[in-house]
Protein backbone atom coordinates (compact mmCIF):
# COMPACT_ATOMS: atom_id res chain seq x y z
CA UNK A 1 0.00 0.00 0.00
CA UNK A 2 1.43 3.40 -0.75
CA UNK A 3 2.40 6.22 1.83
CA UNK A 4 -0.34 8.42 0.71
CA UNK A 5 -3.17 9.02 2.91
CA UNK A 6 -6.65 6.87 1.31
CA UNK A 7 -7.77 10.69 1.62
CA UNK A 8 -5.40 11.47 -1.44
CA UNK A 9 -5.61 8.42 -3.80
CA UNK A 10 -7.20 8.31 -6.94
CA UNK A 11 -10.15 6.34 -7.44
CA UNK A 12 -8.26 3.73 -10.25
CA UNK A 13 -5.75 2.93 -7.48
CA UNK A 14 -8.20 2.65 -4.47
CA UNK A 15 -9.99 -0.17 -6.63
CA UNK A 16 -6.63 -1.29 -7.58
CA UNK A 17 -5.89 -2.08 -3.65
CA UNK A 18 -9.52 -3.41 -3.36
CA UNK A 19 -9.42 -5.74 -6.86
CA UNK A 20 -6.39 -7.21 -5.18
CA UNK A 21 -7.72 -7.63 -1.86
CA UNK A 22 -5.57 -5.38 0.27
CA UNK A 23 -8.42 -3.22 1.27
CA UNK A 24 -11.97 -5.01 1.97
CA UNK A 25 -13.16 -2.10 4.31
CA UNK A 26 -15.45 1.10 4.80
CA UNK A 27 -14.71 3.50 1.56
CA UNK A 28 -15.67 6.80 4.11
CA UNK A 29 -13.66 9.55 3.52
CA UNK A 30 -11.26 7.92 0.50
CA UNK A 31 -10.47 9.53 -2.47
CA UNK A 32 -11.59 13.12 -1.57
CA UNK A 33 -13.33 15.12 -4.50
CA UNK A 34 -14.44 11.69 -6.55
CA UNK A 35 -18.40 10.11 -6.43
CA UNK A 36 -19.15 6.63 -4.03
CA UNK A 37 -21.93 4.67 -5.68
CA UNK A 38 -24.47 2.43 -3.98
CA UNK A 39 -24.99 -0.26 -6.07
CA UNK A 40 -27.50 -2.70 -6.80
CA UNK A 41 -27.07 -5.84 -9.49
CA UNK A 42 -30.21 -7.66 -10.69
CA UNK A 43 -31.22 -9.83 -13.31
CA UNK A 44 -32.44 -8.40 -17.00
CA UNK A 45 -35.43 -9.63 -16.18
CA UNK A 46 -36.12 -7.96 -13.05
CA UNK A 47 -33.59 -4.83 -14.01
CA UNK A 48 -35.90 -3.18 -16.69
CA UNK A 49 -38.78 -3.11 -14.06
CA UNK A 50 -35.61 -1.83 -11.45
CA UNK A 51 -34.82 1.01 -13.58
CA UNK A 52 -38.23 1.98 -14.13
CA UNK A 53 -38.89 2.71 -10.66
CA UNK A 54 -35.79 4.74 -10.41
CA UNK A 55 -36.90 6.82 -12.86
CA UNK A 56 -40.22 7.09 -10.89
CA UNK A 57 -38.61 7.70 -8.33
CA UNK A 58 -35.73 10.20 -8.49
CA UNK A 59 -35.12 11.45 -5.90
CA UNK A 60 -34.53 8.76 -3.45
CA UNK A 61 -32.98 6.47 -6.56
CA UNK A 62 -30.36 8.37 -8.63
CA UNK A 63 -28.72 6.81 -10.90
CA UNK A 64 -25.31 8.06 -11.98
CA UNK A 65 -24.22 4.99 -13.88
CA UNK A 66 -25.18 1.58 -15.35
CA UNK A 67 -24.32 -1.30 -17.42
CA UNK A 68 -24.08 -0.42 -20.96
CA UNK A 69 -25.57 -4.19 -21.61
CA UNK A 70 -26.47 -6.97 -19.72
CA UNK A 71 -23.54 -8.95 -18.44
CA UNK A 72 -21.15 -6.22 -18.76
CA UNK A 73 -19.31 -6.00 -16.10
CA UNK A 74 -16.65 -3.36 -17.06
CA UNK A 75 -18.67 -0.43 -15.87
CA UNK A 76 -17.60 2.41 -18.55
CA UNK A 77 -19.61 5.38 -17.70
CA UNK A 78 -18.19 5.40 -14.43
CA UNK A 79 -14.80 4.86 -14.96
CA UNK A 80 -11.69 3.41 -17.01
CA UNK A 81 -11.23 0.00 -15.92
CA UNK A 82 -14.21 -0.13 -13.10
CA UNK A 83 -14.69 -4.42 -13.23
CA UNK A 84 -18.05 -4.32 -10.89
CA UNK A 85 -17.29 -8.12 -9.78
CA UNK A 86 -14.12 -7.12 -7.91
CA UNK A 87 -13.93 -3.40 -7.66
CA UNK A 88 -16.47 -3.00 -4.47
CA UNK A 89 -14.86 -3.84 -0.99
CA UNK A 90 -17.52 -6.26 -0.34
CA UNK A 91 -20.73 -7.17 -1.51
CA UNK A 92 -23.64 -8.75 0.33
CA UNK A 93 -25.71 -11.33 -1.62
CA UNK A 94 -29.23 -11.67 -1.22
CA UNK A 95 -31.15 -14.74 -3.14
CA UNK A 96 -35.63 -14.30 -2.71
CA UNK A 97 -35.10 -11.29 -0.78
CA UNK A 98 -32.53 -12.70 1.90
CA UNK A 99 -28.89 -12.25 2.41
CA UNK A 100 -27.13 -15.74 1.99
CA UNK A 101 -23.71 -14.13 1.79
CA UNK A 102 -21.11 -11.61 1.94
CA UNK A 103 -17.81 -11.64 -0.14
CA UNK A 104 -15.27 -9.66 -1.33
CA UNK A 105 -15.47 -11.11 -4.96
CA UNK A 106 -18.51 -11.81 -6.75
CA UNK A 107 -16.50 -13.75 -10.12
CA UNK A 108 -17.93 -16.71 -9.43
CA UNK A 109 -21.64 -16.04 -8.94
CA UNK A 110 -21.35 -13.62 -11.86
CA UNK A 111 -23.72 -14.55 -15.15
CA UNK A 112 -24.54 -13.37 -18.60
CA UNK A 113 -27.78 -11.69 -17.67
CA UNK A 114 -26.73 -9.54 -14.84
CA UNK A 115 -27.31 -5.84 -14.92
CA UNK A 116 -25.48 -2.91 -12.93
CA UNK A 117 -26.92 0.71 -11.38
CA UNK A 118 -25.05 2.75 -10.28
CA UNK A 119 -26.71 4.97 -7.73
CA UNK A 120 -25.37 8.56 -6.08
CA UNK A 121 -24.98 8.82 -2.33
CA UNK A 122 -24.89 11.48 -0.04
CA UNK A 123 -21.68 11.86 0.49
CA UNK A 124 -21.39 13.73 -2.43
CA UNK A 125 -23.66 16.43 -1.29
CA UNK A 126 -22.01 16.58 1.87
CA UNK A 127 -18.84 17.04 0.72
CA UNK A 128 -20.73 20.39 -1.04
CA UNK A 129 -21.91 21.20 1.87
CA UNK A 130 -18.89 21.03 4.47
CA UNK A 131 -16.84 22.75 1.84
CA UNK A 132 -19.77 25.80 2.26
CA UNK A 133 -18.58 25.69 6.09
CA UNK A 134 -22.04 24.02 7.32
CA UNK A 135 -21.77 21.62 9.97
CA UNK A 136 -23.27 18.16 9.02
CA UNK A 137 -24.02 16.45 12.78
CA UNK A 138 -23.11 12.60 11.34
CA UNK A 139 -19.94 14.28 10.76
CA UNK A 140 -19.33 15.88 13.89
CA UNK A 141 -20.38 13.07 15.91
CA UNK A 142 -18.48 10.19 13.50
CA UNK A 143 -21.61 8.37 13.60
CA UNK A 144 -23.74 7.08 10.70
CA UNK A 145 -26.55 9.44 9.36
CA UNK A 146 -29.81 8.72 11.37
CA UNK A 147 -32.33 7.38 8.57
CA UNK A 148 -35.95 6.51 8.88
CA UNK A 149 -38.83 5.04 7.42
CA UNK A 150 -41.57 7.70 6.68
CA UNK A 151 -45.09 7.48 4.93
CA UNK A 152 -44.33 8.93 1.60
CA UNK A 153 -44.98 6.58 -1.18
CA UNK A 154 -43.24 5.54 -3.77
CA UNK A 155 -44.33 5.72 -7.12
CA UNK A 156 -44.80 1.75 -7.95
CA UNK A 157 -43.04 -0.08 -11.26
CA UNK A 158 -43.68 -4.07 -11.39
CA UNK A 159 -43.02 -5.79 -8.49
CA UNK A 160 -41.21 -2.60 -7.04
CA UNK A 161 -42.72 -0.36 -4.26
CA UNK A 162 -42.56 0.96 -0.82
CA UNK A 163 -42.44 3.78 1.08
CA UNK A 164 -39.06 6.69 1.21
CA UNK A 165 -36.55 6.35 3.39
CA UNK A 166 -35.09 9.15 4.43
CA UNK A 167 -31.65 10.89 5.92
CA UNK A 168 -32.03 13.65 8.68
CA UNK A 169 -29.61 16.10 9.47
CA UNK A 170 -30.01 18.81 12.13
CA UNK A 171 -29.63 22.50 11.10
CA UNK A 172 -30.52 26.05 11.69
CA UNK A 173 -33.02 27.62 8.97
CA UNK A 174 -30.52 29.49 8.16
CA UNK A 175 -28.00 26.89 7.31
CA UNK A 176 -30.98 24.06 5.96
CA UNK A 177 -32.37 27.10 3.42
CA UNK A 178 -28.21 27.14 2.35
CA UNK A 179 -28.00 23.56 2.07
CA UNK A 180 -31.53 23.51 0.23
CA UNK A 181 -29.92 25.78 -2.43
CA UNK A 182 -26.36 23.81 -2.43
CA UNK A 183 -28.28 20.61 -2.77
CA UNK A 184 -30.39 21.99 -5.71
CA UNK A 185 -27.67 21.58 -7.78
CA UNK A 186 -26.80 18.11 -7.36
CA UNK A 187 -29.72 16.38 -8.16
CA UNK A 188 -28.32 12.75 -8.76
CA UNK A 189 -27.20 12.93 -5.43
CA UNK A 190 -30.72 13.56 -3.97
CA UNK A 191 -31.29 16.54 -4.75
CA UNK A 192 -32.91 18.90 -2.56
CA UNK A 193 -34.63 17.79 0.95
CA UNK A 194 -38.12 16.92 0.95
CA UNK A 195 -39.03 17.94 4.47
CA UNK A 196 -37.96 19.80 7.05
CA UNK A 197 -39.15 20.35 10.95
CA UNK A 198 -42.40 18.18 12.26
CA UNK A 199 -41.37 14.54 12.04
CA UNK A 200 -44.76 13.21 12.34
CA UNK A 201 -45.96 14.64 9.29
CA UNK A 202 -43.80 12.63 7.20
CA UNK A 203 -44.67 9.28 9.36
CA UNK A 204 -41.50 9.27 11.33
CA UNK A 205 -42.60 9.02 15.36
CA UNK A 206 -39.96 9.31 17.20
CA UNK A 207 -37.00 11.38 15.94
CA UNK A 208 -33.95 9.93 19.12
CA UNK A 209 -34.87 6.50 17.39
CA UNK A 210 -33.81 6.24 13.34
CA UNK A 211 -34.76 2.96 11.69
CA UNK A 212 -31.12 2.64 10.65
CA UNK A 213 -27.65 4.98 11.19
CA UNK A 214 -27.42 6.53 14.44
CA UNK A 215 -29.33 9.28 16.77
CA UNK A 216 -27.51 12.26 16.47
CA UNK A 217 -27.57 15.43 18.98
CA UNK A 218 -30.71 18.05 17.78
CA UNK A 219 -29.45 21.37 19.57
CA UNK A 220 -31.82 24.40 20.60
CA UNK A 221 -32.79 26.35 17.56
CA UNK A 222 -32.29 23.43 15.13
CA UNK A 223 -34.92 21.82 13.03
CA UNK A 224 -34.30 18.57 11.06
CA UNK A 225 -33.78 18.44 7.78
CA UNK A 226 -35.20 15.47 5.71
CA UNK A 227 -33.23 14.20 2.32
CA UNK A 228 -34.58 10.97 -0.02
CA UNK A 229 -32.17 8.50 1.18
CA UNK A 230 -30.66 5.57 -1.03
CA UNK A 231 -32.17 2.68 1.77
CA UNK A 232 -34.96 3.29 -0.10
CA UNK A 233 -33.77 1.36 -3.00
CA UNK A 234 -33.25 -1.53 -0.39
CA UNK A 235 -36.44 -1.28 0.91
CA UNK A 236 -38.07 -1.89 -2.07
CA UNK A 237 -35.98 -4.98 -3.09
CA UNK A 238 -36.10 -6.52 -0.06
CA UNK A 239 -39.79 -6.46 -0.23
CA UNK A 240 -39.99 -7.46 -4.25
CA UNK A 241 -37.71 -10.56 -3.07
CA UNK A 242 -35.57 -11.04 -6.99
CA UNK A 243 -34.61 -14.44 -7.23
CA UNK A 244 -30.87 -13.16 -6.99
CA UNK A 245 -29.52 -9.49 -6.15
CA UNK A 246 -26.25 -8.27 -5.32
CA UNK A 247 -25.30 -4.77 -3.44
CA UNK A 248 -22.14 -3.40 -1.96
CA UNK A 249 -22.49 -4.17 1.71
CA UNK A 250 -23.02 -0.65 4.00
CA UNK A 251 -20.46 2.07 3.59
CA UNK A 252 -18.69 -0.26 1.38
CA UNK A 253 -19.43 1.74 -1.99
CA UNK A 254 -17.72 1.98 -5.68
CA UNK A 255 -15.31 4.49 -5.87
CA UNK A 256 -15.91 6.11 -9.24
CA UNK A 257 -13.45 8.34 -11.85
CA UNK A 258 -16.50 10.82 -11.62
CA UNK A 259 -15.87 14.25 -9.71
CA UNK A 260 -18.83 15.25 -7.34
CA UNK A 261 -18.62 18.78 -9.15
CA UNK A 262 -19.50 16.93 -12.24
CA UNK A 263 -22.65 15.99 -10.81
CA UNK A 264 -23.47 19.83 -10.55
CA UNK A 265 -25.81 20.70 -12.86
CA UNK A 266 -25.23 24.58 -12.47
CA UNK B 1 -59.00 54.75 -20.84
CA UNK B 2 -58.50 51.73 -22.68
CA UNK B 3 -60.61 48.23 -22.94
CA UNK B 4 -58.16 46.28 -22.28
CA UNK B 5 -57.49 45.35 -18.66
CA UNK B 6 -55.09 46.65 -16.37
CA UNK B 7 -52.98 43.20 -16.42
CA UNK B 8 -53.00 43.33 -19.73
CA UNK B 9 -51.68 46.88 -20.67
CA UNK B 10 -48.48 47.32 -21.26
CA UNK B 11 -46.40 49.32 -19.01
CA UNK B 12 -45.37 52.26 -20.94
CA UNK B 13 -49.54 52.63 -21.40
CA UNK B 14 -49.86 52.25 -17.70
CA UNK B 15 -47.20 55.15 -17.15
CA UNK B 16 -49.16 57.06 -19.69
CA UNK B 17 -52.29 56.64 -17.67
CA UNK B 18 -50.31 57.59 -14.83
CA UNK B 19 -48.69 60.93 -16.15
CA UNK B 20 -52.20 62.15 -17.24
CA UNK B 21 -53.44 61.77 -13.95
CA UNK B 22 -56.07 59.12 -15.25
CA UNK B 23 -54.49 56.85 -12.47
CA UNK B 24 -53.51 57.03 -9.21
CA UNK B 25 -53.97 54.34 -7.17
CA UNK B 26 -52.38 51.40 -6.32
CA UNK B 27 -50.79 49.09 -9.16
CA UNK B 28 -50.90 45.82 -7.50
CA UNK B 29 -51.63 43.49 -10.52
CA UNK B 30 -50.55 45.81 -13.41
CA UNK B 31 -48.78 44.97 -16.28
CA UNK B 32 -48.56 41.44 -14.95
CA UNK B 33 -45.27 40.07 -16.24
CA UNK B 34 -43.49 43.00 -15.89
CA UNK B 35 -41.43 44.52 -12.48
CA UNK B 36 -42.70 46.93 -10.35
CA UNK B 37 -40.17 48.84 -8.07
CA UNK B 38 -39.84 50.59 -4.93
CA UNK B 39 -39.27 54.25 -5.24
CA UNK B 40 -36.25 56.35 -3.27
CA UNK B 41 -35.10 59.67 -4.26
CA UNK B 42 -32.78 61.61 -2.35
CA UNK B 43 -30.14 64.46 -2.94
CA UNK B 44 -26.98 63.47 -4.07
CA UNK B 45 -25.05 64.19 -0.86
CA UNK B 46 -27.34 61.56 0.91
CA UNK B 47 -27.12 59.40 -2.43
CA UNK B 48 -23.88 57.90 -2.12
CA UNK B 49 -24.31 56.37 1.74
CA UNK B 50 -27.45 55.09 0.72
CA UNK B 51 -25.83 53.38 -2.13
CA UNK B 52 -23.36 51.67 0.10
CA UNK B 53 -26.51 50.90 2.61
CA UNK B 54 -28.23 48.90 -0.34
CA UNK B 55 -25.02 47.39 -1.33
CA UNK B 56 -24.42 45.78 2.30
CA UNK B 57 -27.31 45.06 2.38
CA UNK B 58 -28.64 43.58 -0.62
CA UNK B 59 -31.47 41.52 0.02
CA UNK B 60 -33.60 43.93 2.14
CA UNK B 61 -32.21 46.53 -0.42
CA UNK B 62 -31.68 45.20 -4.12
CA UNK B 63 -31.65 48.12 -6.42
CA UNK B 64 -32.69 47.12 -10.18
CA UNK B 65 -32.04 50.59 -11.53
CA UNK B 66 -30.99 54.37 -10.35
CA UNK B 67 -30.71 57.51 -12.67
CA UNK B 68 -27.49 57.65 -14.40
CA UNK B 69 -26.34 61.10 -13.34
CA UNK B 70 -27.56 63.72 -10.44
CA UNK B 71 -30.82 65.67 -11.43
CA UNK B 72 -31.57 63.05 -14.45
CA UNK B 73 -35.40 62.83 -14.16
CA UNK B 74 -35.63 59.98 -17.13
CA UNK B 75 -35.05 56.58 -15.61
CA UNK B 76 -32.99 54.93 -18.87
CA UNK B 77 -31.90 52.13 -17.28
CA UNK B 78 -35.86 50.97 -16.52
CA UNK B 79 -37.94 51.49 -19.65
CA UNK B 80 -38.16 53.95 -22.73
CA UNK B 81 -39.80 56.85 -21.64
CA UNK B 82 -39.79 56.64 -17.54
CA UNK B 83 -40.19 60.16 -15.82
CA UNK B 84 -39.59 60.00 -12.63
CA UNK B 85 -41.50 63.00 -11.38
CA UNK B 86 -44.88 61.99 -13.12
CA UNK B 87 -44.61 58.42 -13.36
CA UNK B 88 -45.36 57.35 -9.93
CA UNK B 89 -49.19 56.92 -9.15
CA UNK B 90 -48.36 58.57 -5.45
CA UNK B 91 -45.54 59.93 -4.04
CA UNK B 92 -44.55 61.09 -0.24
CA UNK B 93 -42.41 63.69 0.39
CA UNK B 94 -40.76 63.57 3.20
CA UNK B 95 -38.39 66.21 5.07
CA UNK B 96 -35.80 65.70 7.66
CA UNK B 97 -38.01 62.32 8.45
CA UNK B 98 -41.11 63.61 8.24
CA UNK B 99 -44.11 63.58 6.15
CA UNK B 100 -44.93 66.54 5.12
CA UNK B 101 -47.20 65.86 1.55
CA UNK B 102 -48.45 63.28 -0.14
CA UNK B 103 -48.74 63.87 -3.90
CA UNK B 104 -49.53 62.82 -7.51
CA UNK B 105 -46.77 65.00 -9.27
CA UNK B 106 -43.08 66.02 -8.07
CA UNK B 107 -42.01 68.53 -11.05
CA UNK B 108 -42.04 71.40 -8.21
CA UNK B 109 -40.17 70.13 -5.67
CA UNK B 110 -37.38 68.73 -7.99
CA UNK B 111 -33.94 69.35 -7.88
CA UNK B 112 -30.88 69.42 -9.77
CA UNK B 113 -29.12 66.75 -7.15
CA UNK B 114 -31.63 64.77 -6.65
CA UNK B 115 -30.99 61.07 -7.58
CA UNK B 116 -33.37 58.11 -7.86
CA UNK B 117 -33.26 55.01 -6.27
CA UNK B 118 -35.80 52.02 -8.27
CA UNK B 119 -35.16 48.53 -5.91
CA UNK B 120 -37.10 45.20 -6.65
CA UNK B 121 -40.26 44.17 -4.92
CA UNK B 122 -41.52 41.09 -3.68
CA UNK B 123 -44.95 41.37 -6.50
CA UNK B 124 -41.74 40.20 -8.91
CA UNK B 125 -40.81 36.43 -6.73
CA UNK B 126 -44.87 36.05 -5.83
CA UNK B 127 -46.00 36.23 -9.38
CA UNK B 128 -42.84 33.38 -10.12
CA UNK B 129 -44.49 31.41 -6.98
CA UNK B 130 -47.81 31.87 -8.35
CA UNK B 131 -46.52 30.87 -11.61
CA UNK B 132 -45.78 27.05 -9.97
CA UNK B 133 -48.56 26.66 -8.52
CA UNK B 134 -48.05 27.81 -4.60
CA UNK B 135 -50.32 29.66 -3.10
CA UNK B 136 -49.58 33.08 -1.47
CA UNK B 137 -52.04 33.60 1.71
CA UNK B 138 -51.99 37.08 1.31
CA UNK B 139 -53.25 37.03 -2.30
CA UNK B 140 -55.88 34.39 -1.09
CA UNK B 141 -56.88 36.45 1.34
CA UNK B 142 -56.62 39.61 -0.14
CA UNK B 143 -54.93 41.17 2.13
CA UNK B 144 -51.84 43.20 2.24
CA UNK B 145 -48.55 41.07 3.44
CA UNK B 146 -47.68 40.62 6.63
CA UNK B 147 -44.33 42.25 7.88
CA UNK B 148 -42.37 42.38 11.39
CA UNK B 149 -39.39 44.02 12.52
CA UNK B 150 -36.85 41.49 13.63
CA UNK B 151 -33.63 41.83 15.41
CA UNK B 152 -31.54 41.08 12.64
CA UNK B 153 -28.91 44.25 12.34
CA UNK B 154 -28.67 45.92 8.69
CA UNK B 155 -24.80 46.64 8.00
CA UNK B 156 -24.41 50.65 8.85
CA UNK B 157 -23.42 52.71 6.14
CA UNK B 158 -23.15 56.41 6.63
CA UNK B 159 -26.55 57.86 8.45
CA UNK B 160 -28.23 54.68 7.14
CA UNK B 161 -28.60 51.62 9.69
CA UNK B 162 -31.71 49.93 11.93
CA UNK B 163 -33.03 46.23 11.66
CA UNK B 164 -34.15 44.02 8.86
CA UNK B 165 -37.80 44.07 8.47
CA UNK B 166 -39.00 41.06 7.17
CA UNK B 167 -42.30 39.96 4.94
CA UNK B 168 -44.27 36.48 6.07
CA UNK B 169 -45.70 34.09 3.80
CA UNK B 170 -46.61 30.91 5.20
CA UNK B 171 -46.59 27.46 3.87
CA UNK B 172 -46.11 23.78 4.25
CA UNK B 173 -42.44 22.76 4.29
CA UNK B 174 -42.04 20.99 1.46
CA UNK B 175 -43.65 24.06 -0.55
CA UNK B 176 -41.21 26.53 1.00
CA UNK B 177 -38.22 24.36 -0.22
CA UNK B 178 -39.46 25.03 -3.76
CA UNK B 179 -40.34 28.71 -2.76
CA UNK B 180 -36.39 28.71 -1.84
CA UNK B 181 -35.19 27.67 -4.80
CA UNK B 182 -37.89 29.75 -7.19
CA UNK B 183 -36.27 32.81 -4.98
CA UNK B 184 -33.17 32.08 -5.39
CA UNK B 185 -33.38 32.50 -9.13
CA UNK B 186 -34.09 35.99 -8.53
CA UNK B 187 -31.87 37.87 -6.00
CA UNK B 188 -32.76 41.84 -7.36
CA UNK B 189 -36.17 40.73 -5.51
CA UNK B 190 -34.56 40.03 -2.22
CA UNK B 191 -33.57 36.40 -3.51
CA UNK B 192 -34.25 33.42 -0.85
CA UNK B 193 -36.19 33.75 2.16
CA UNK B 194 -34.10 34.61 5.48
CA UNK B 195 -35.48 31.96 8.00
CA UNK B 196 -38.30 30.02 8.60
CA UNK B 197 -40.18 28.27 11.70
CA UNK B 198 -39.71 30.13 14.93
CA UNK B 199 -40.33 33.82 14.56
CA UNK B 200 -38.94 34.93 18.56
CA UNK B 201 -35.61 33.74 16.86
CA UNK B 202 -35.41 36.51 14.73
CA UNK B 203 -36.87 38.82 17.31
CA UNK B 204 -40.61 38.54 16.41
CA UNK B 205 -42.56 38.53 19.28
CA UNK B 206 -46.10 37.46 18.02
CA UNK B 207 -46.69 36.51 14.82
CA UNK B 208 -50.38 37.59 14.74
CA UNK B 209 -49.73 41.20 15.26
CA UNK B 210 -47.93 42.27 12.38
CA UNK B 211 -45.80 45.57 12.53
CA UNK B 212 -47.20 46.56 9.18
CA UNK B 213 -49.44 44.94 6.60
CA UNK B 214 -52.20 42.63 7.84
CA UNK B 215 -52.10 39.10 9.66
CA UNK B 216 -52.65 36.34 7.38
CA UNK B 217 -54.11 32.69 8.38
CA UNK B 218 -50.95 30.56 9.27
CA UNK B 219 -52.94 26.61 8.52
CA UNK B 220 -52.22 23.07 10.35
CA UNK B 221 -48.70 22.13 9.17
CA UNK B 222 -47.25 25.46 7.95
CA UNK B 223 -44.62 26.88 9.10
CA UNK B 224 -43.88 30.70 8.43
CA UNK B 225 -41.50 31.77 6.22
CA UNK B 226 -39.86 35.11 6.26
CA UNK B 227 -38.35 37.44 3.43
CA UNK B 228 -35.91 39.98 3.93
CA UNK B 229 -38.64 43.35 3.04
CA UNK B 230 -38.60 46.99 1.59
CA UNK B 231 -40.01 48.38 4.08
CA UNK B 232 -36.06 48.04 5.61
CA UNK B 233 -35.19 50.82 3.85
CA UNK B 234 -37.83 52.87 4.32
CA UNK B 235 -37.06 52.53 8.20
CA UNK B 236 -33.62 53.43 7.87
CA UNK B 237 -34.74 56.46 5.69
CA UNK B 238 -37.02 57.50 8.84
CA UNK B 239 -33.91 56.95 11.08
CA UNK B 240 -31.60 58.92 9.04
CA UNK B 241 -34.05 61.54 8.72
CA UNK B 242 -32.81 63.21 5.18
CA UNK B 243 -33.47 67.00 4.72
CA UNK B 244 -35.60 65.93 1.91
CA UNK B 245 -36.53 62.04 0.69
CA UNK B 246 -39.54 61.10 -1.65
CA UNK B 247 -41.22 57.69 -1.81
CA UNK B 248 -43.62 56.27 -3.41
CA UNK B 249 -46.87 55.43 -1.18
CA UNK B 250 -47.62 51.98 -0.45
CA UNK B 251 -48.20 50.05 -3.12
CA UNK B 252 -48.56 52.55 -5.93
CA UNK B 253 -45.17 51.07 -7.21
CA UNK B 254 -43.19 52.55 -10.61
CA UNK B 255 -44.25 50.28 -13.45
CA UNK B 256 -41.01 49.48 -15.72
CA UNK B 257 -40.88 47.81 -18.67
CA UNK B 258 -38.22 45.34 -17.22
CA UNK B 259 -39.56 41.58 -17.16
CA UNK B 260 -39.74 39.84 -14.27
CA UNK B 261 -38.24 36.72 -15.70
CA UNK B 262 -35.43 39.04 -16.90
CA UNK B 263 -34.76 39.36 -13.24
CA UNK B 264 -33.62 35.95 -13.19
CA UNK B 265 -30.15 35.05 -12.95
CA UNK B 266 -30.69 31.29 -13.91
Amino acid sequence: MSNKSAQEMAPAEVRALIRSGEWNVNTSGISSGYVQGNIVILPKSWADDFLKFCQMNPKPCPIVGMSDNPGDFMLSSVGDDVDIRTDVPSYKIFRDGKVVDEVTDIRDVWQDDLVTFVLGCSFSFEEALVADGLEIRNVTEKVNVPMYRTNIECRTAGPFSGTTVVSMRPMKPKDAIRAIQICTRFPSVHGAPLHFGDPESIGIKDINQPDFGDAVTIKEGEVPVFWACGVTPQVALEQAKPPLCITHSPGCMLVTDLRNSQLAVL
